[in-house]
């Protein structure tokens, strides 16, 4: 059994993981980050359905891994939550999830083109990742993850990997916990964006697959995570909603769920 | 008859779309946003003439859809107001028309190549943007568009489009309500990023007729409406002109208008 | 005779310009601005040698147009002066200048490729940018332009335009007035931009002859001259260098000139 | 001897250097920056494992020249503290050293393609900057300099100049002073950026090398030195780790060191 301020922390760790991903430019508008549940791998952990750099822990609910609630909603819940729950059914190993549409990865989603580690932090993705195209499978659909056997054929594709890219869409990053998950989401949009500015000089290669090996757990190692955790928090506005360049309220009040003050 | 609170909440929320697609760098200094008077379809609201970041409810002004304000106006107006009112005229359907020069949406304007859909929320400006050539009607002009020929040249471009891009000079898009206006503004210039970026690693495919069909409505879905113009609202700086990054008062102060005082 | 009053507003203005410029990214550590005398002609305004974003009033001092300060100096003077003064004793019609190295101007300094009008705000440059290379004339230097030759070659250079770019180096942009000069400066620099990110594209072509003619004087039109000053002066940080990203004062107390307080 | 004031006006100045790199973008989450014992050549200040926008001056150490602390440290140390002590050894006039891994430099350092300098500010870093392949002499590492025969390769890499580009990895800066270090940071950033830019237009070709030579010492010009250090101390958040856009604590207490209050 978790203890109840154990259960607090982690919530709040996983409110302060979605606005590190918002403020770092791997989240916008959109994309969402969840934990597996610290104490019955059969739940997970994922925001209702609110922009990343808003979530307070407040927002964060339980599911199953069919990705239905724990209990009745009475907020709006994201469209795509079989990522995670599919995800979550295929890989015991993996402890948080994320899915995005950084413009960072954009550009490879759409030509179709890999992403393959061109720098020491890049190699926290891993050699390969593999490319899955919703359209072989399913034909014309407005692209979203909804249905069970999307999220399935999604997790499939992902394999024993770090992350996949999606057709037109973005990508999706595990990891083995939620401050390796927000290493690597980063590291890899950084990993994106200078591979695609090395093409405009020449013919750039990958890191050889012993480097990427040996670089690929630098993000692990303890004086940088607690290096990076710092700096991304510390860069993180202030109070969750209320930070200096946002308004302190929305512009119309939500109904279903008061607006929590701090 | 719309009750006055009614038409109050209008008037703040076409103001804050103006902050809203300032701050997420679809207009500048200059571009503007109207939404049709939702009480007399013969009438539109657009600001006086004012740089979108800066404008507040007292700001607005009612048009005939000949573009003449309804009341004598003491401030300067947009030259450029026959895009709202012909566009009113030709399209009944349409509720809201932005007008901008959105650095994403330039290179296309000039080069005179088109945005096509390329990622799934790009799929709201449609399967086609029509490209509308003023100088092959007009001859040498300032590239304003100012005479009511003109303004009707440039609706029958857009058509039954969504968005229309103007050579050398911007675009315009329209919605059918000021929320679906925002939102289509805003992804039409990330699929702009994204494709200029893709065809730097390949040549790009637009999506699917039926996936653009699907996916054009993903911008409409209550959780994504919710959760778009929470996010978006947030992001602006709060009371309008006086954000924490800009001057509390202009240089000079304005004839013909007070400064208010919030 | 001028009254003070007038010349404590013209000297604020030019204080204010020099911020505008570098919160706009025009200018930024280096690059200054200068007007001429309203009374006298053959004086002219410019900041001590400071970084334009911390131009404060009190740092404005006079120069006759040898470039050489009307009374004696306490403090560090811009190397770079006779770039001001050569070109107001060229042309009249100028009345205020800027020197700047902006980022979006720099590649073309640097590949030797001109920029040309290629939207309707780019037009505020005219028709044709001369390229000045200071190499060809003067041998190697350091390629800053500090002896009277040298400000005289540039001044030729510029001839009767608005804008001459500058070898390896950055650009030299002129003015009818002050607020002229700050939106043709920023106008070239958006026009610069565009214009790299259309090539990407295809072979942009510019504006026709006389659509530049036409569109030069966009920038100058009364609604357009109040929206674009009043936007960018509330776009910058209040009171000057105590910004609410700046330090509110230097890392080490300055000698010879104490700091002043607002 | 150093009297304590001038020590520790040495130590805030290191600090300094570190958060003025960060904001002006050389450093990130990753990247440090050290400056030789001003008392003892044989010695060498550096942060604790901290990122570089955070550090405070009590989190400056003093290292022996083979990268060893002088006092048994209680708090996590950089990995790559060869880096500085092995260049200390090698080069005598080196007064200080920058490691990073900086987005302008990353494209060049994986395609493996040289910097040269191509404006006038650019010339702050030479000539030539060599390429050290860490994979060429070491085989498969995880590119980490952490070994003193990896570090006093590296040195020999760098020989007499300026910087060195490490493969796949970031650079390396030294410089005869830290207000010269960190001018070169910069500026060599921007001219990769340019450089970058102007290959998109052309074949851009470095300075002449008399030029080179005239302009490297532009940035020891004193008006320049003040004007520099100025500007970029005045943009860096004020008081360290609180800044306006930075949460005032991490978000768990760090064991083994209290936070300062100021």
């Amino acid at each position: 059994m978790i203890v109840p301020d154990k259960m607090t922390d982690h919530i709040e760790e996983l409110a302060l993981a979605n606005r590190i991903l918002a403020h770092e430019g791997v989240l916008d508008a959109f994309g969402h980050v969840s934990v597996r549940h610290p104490a019955d791998p059969a739940r997970y952990l994922l925001s209702r359905s609110r922009s990343p750099l808003l979530i307070e822990p407040d927002d964060v609910l339980e599911f199953a891994l069919d990705s239905e609630p724990v209990r009745p909603p009475k907020v709006h819940l994201y469209a795509e939550r079989v990522i995670h729950g599919c995800i979550y059914q295929a890989r015991p190993d993996v402890m948080a999830v994320v899915h995005h549409h950084a413009p960072a990865v954009m550009p490879f989603c759409i030509a179709g083109k890999p992403i393959v580690p061109v720098f020491h932090l890049g190699a926290a993705v891993g050699e390969d990742i593999p490319f899955w195209d919703q359209h072989a499978e399913f034909g014309d659909t407005n692209l979203l993850v909804v249905k069970p056997e999307e999220g399935h054929s999604l997790a499939r594709a992902l394999g024993g990997h770090s992350a996949v890219l999606m057709n037109r869409h973005g990508a999706t990053v595990v990891g083995g916990g939620l401050k390796e998950l927000v290493s690597r989401a980063i590291f890899m949009c950084q990993n994106a964006e200078y591979q695609m500015k090395a093409l405009m000089l020449g013919t750039p290669e990958p890191l050889h697959r012993g480097e990427t090996r040996l670089a690929g757990s630098i993000s692990l190692m303890p004086n940088v995570v607690n290096r990076t955790w710092e700096y991304w928090s510390m860069r993180v506005p202030s109070g969750g909603a209320a930070s200096p360049r946002c308004r302190s309220a929305p512009a119309r009040p939500r109904s279903g769920k008061r607006k929590r003050q701090r």
